[in-house]
């Protein structure tokens, strides 16, 4: 929602709402949300609890109306505030966007724990509650079965392949298909890069090993390791480090070295396992179109430009942070020992991802139209990768080796 | 340069000027800088010359005056008109500025064909006789001998490893540091992605296969392979076609996918090698520092924000296209082979660029601490590039094989 003066509706939004779960249709679909509410709950527990900037800022913050017209955007994220990277990026656009419009855009933005709704961000924008939102698309995948693919597939692209996917490829225009009917404008918001495959007591060496392996895992990764006999279980987050301390647990995914170090999983698990299933995760910026449309012609073309920078932006933070949070990691453990799922291993999982993904196909034109589209741009993409920065790395490491 | 109104000085660039090399001091300078001309005057050889849309545009544009005042920036690319990806940086650049201040800035490209200079790019830009520019930084070795480690390094960092070292390493600082002098800004202008090694007639099976290779390579990885004996040869790039298929020459370095599909080399080469000398060049746009300081905060903030999603998504950009243009070049021509140079021939051009190197560090303190800078971000930044995106590519490589 666009603020030219003061709005009713939106101050209402100030006072703490309850949580709300995004409404769900099926066992699978509340299976998955309720996975993956815990997966984030997890991040946002991980985090410093102080409130941001924004979120402290006064409530009736006048929005003038000047001759240079002022307008103001309310954005609903799903992390609590000061969330590392994840937060940093709405909080970069919300900076750029003010000083590139000399004050005549601000946004203001709401964390979790103000809106006590960190799955609810789609709903809000859809209805105007929010102008705009900042989280993963994947978290809808409840309500809009094709929302997930646009955040990471397991086996999928790597970050810059996406990103070329997204504006040089069908990406940007099939994403905005799928969200189309609800009003809203999606963006990508910024890439984790490669996430980790998470922290194992003892080693994977085949497919047998996967059973009855006690893990925590969410989402559909989680529904792939399912279908290899692993026993996928749901975990508070603040629970997890003992859980895998005590052996309620064998093994757990989290993120990447980034956010994996906070949690101290490296003192207490001896194996870290290398990702296949979310190779590039992109987060979304959401807005409501009708907030969009009330803008002027260039305070639109400030807010999309600085969304695509924001986006890109975030993948070098990630790129950054996770470079520096691992040396730690190596430095301070020396122990921990790096893995990847053997050949075999990786072959199952994935076969089991193929079959669920022609499930998701078969009566749903949408999502064939989306994977035929990546499977044939990941082809091309990847024909690259493996010829440019592969074959570096791969002569660097031989040359390493000799 | 900035034009408010009318400027007497900037309405006589519109003439033609002649070509002006740039000074150099020194026999390696000046071979690097031809090699460097040679190098560059093909890639503007190789595309069409029409003329672009601000090339066409009146030369007494009117700058107008009013309540939003107006800006103008003069930019001087050193590519010709039309030149793809690189060229399609600052139009990007210029359109999004022009939407952004919804008129209030725009940017003027001038491209080679109308200043004349492309290897003057950084002079003009230092004297204000443009108040902009897109080129690369190691253009400008002859005259700062610190400018070449803004571009890339043979054996450097990947893409996403060097735009963290950018913005979250020390990049921006030392560059700045490098640049202040002359007064001018300097900042990412865009990445073409890795770069290939080149096209080969023979197969490279050993050092002793490199002595009296005639090769054209120019700049500083044409130094590294003159130390291991290749006779490095500078062709106009209108004969390097020909020369290749008679046997002038046995081997070449051009880009990549994108920009050798349309040389047609893959016709009459038949080993395509990966590379190691160019992983990750960027491309500079430079600011005269006056010129900066002229315009209000306001339009200086989408001036930059505009660079840095320009740069970003060059990267992308040549993702894209090198992925297409691969895929074109494997389906016309599947006679074509990759090949990568073996451990011993990387070693032994790995050990020449790091005695280069030195000899770079030994009388120049910057230079050293550059290096250093360098060294240690990648040491950190390849540690998590091998347990993430590497480790992942390996293992679907793998599981391909099976």
């Amino acid at each position: 929602m666009l603020h030219r003066i003061n709005n009713n509706k939106a101050r209402t939004l100030m006072n703490p709402i309850p949580f709300s779960a995004p409404a769900l249709s099926g066992t699978l679909a509340r299976k998955i949300a309720q996975m993956t509410c815990i997966s984030m709950f997890g991040l946002l527990l991980a985090c410093n609890d102080k409130s941001t900037e924004s979120a402290s800022s006064s409530d009736a913050a006048a929005v003038q109306n000047t001759n240079g017209e002022k307008f103001e955007l309310k954005l609903a994220e799903t992390w609590q505030p000061n969330f590392p990277i994840f937060g940093d990026t709405p909080q970069r656009l919300a900076e750029n966007v003010e000083k590139m419009s000399g004050g005549r855009l601000t946004i203001k933005i709401d964390s979790a724990n103000k809106h006590k709704s960190p799955f609810g961000v789609f709903d809000m924008v859809k209805s105007g509650q929010y102008d705009m939102g900042h989280s993963a698309s994947y978290y809808w995948k409840g309500k809009i079965p094709t929302s997930m693919y646009f955040t990471t597939m397991p086996f999928g692209m790597i970050a810059p392949e996406q990103y070329a996917w997204f504006y040089y490829g069908d990406g940007m225009k099939l994403m905005q298909e799928v969200y189309d009917e609800h009003g809203v404008l999606s963006f990508p918001g910024g890439n984790t890069s490669n996430q980790m495959g998470g922290w194992f007591q003892k080693e994977i060496n085949s497919v047998e090993d996967l059973k009855g392996l006690k893990m925590r895992i969410p989402g559909f990764a989680g529904e792939v390791l399912a279908k290899l006999g692993v026993s996928v279980t749901n975990i508070a987050p603040g629970e997890l480090y003992t859980s895998l301390e005590r052996g309620t647990i064998d093994a757990l995914e989290w993120v990447g070295p980034a956010l994996d170090l906070r949690m101290g999983f490296q003192k207490i698990a001896p194996y870290y396992y290398t990702g296949w299933h979310e190779p590039a995760t992109e987060l979304q910026f959401l807005i409501n179109k009708q907030a969009m449309d009330k803008l002027p012609e260039d305070l639109q073309a400030i807010l999309k430009i600085a969304m695509r920078e924001a986006a890109y932006n975030m993948y070098v933070h990630s790129y950054a942070e996770s470079a520096e949070s691992w040396a730690s990691i190596q430095e301070e453990y020396p122990e921990v020992k790096i893995k990847t799922f053997p050949p075999e291993v990786m072959e199952a999982m994935r076969q089991a991802n193929q079959e669920l993904l022609e499930e998701e196909a078969k009566n749903n034109p949408m999502a064939k139209k989306i994977q035929e589209s990546q499977a044939e741009f990941l082809r091309k993409a990847r024909g690259w990768t493996e010829i440019s920065d592969f074959a570096y790395l791969k002569s660097q490491e031989e040359a390493k080796a000799e």
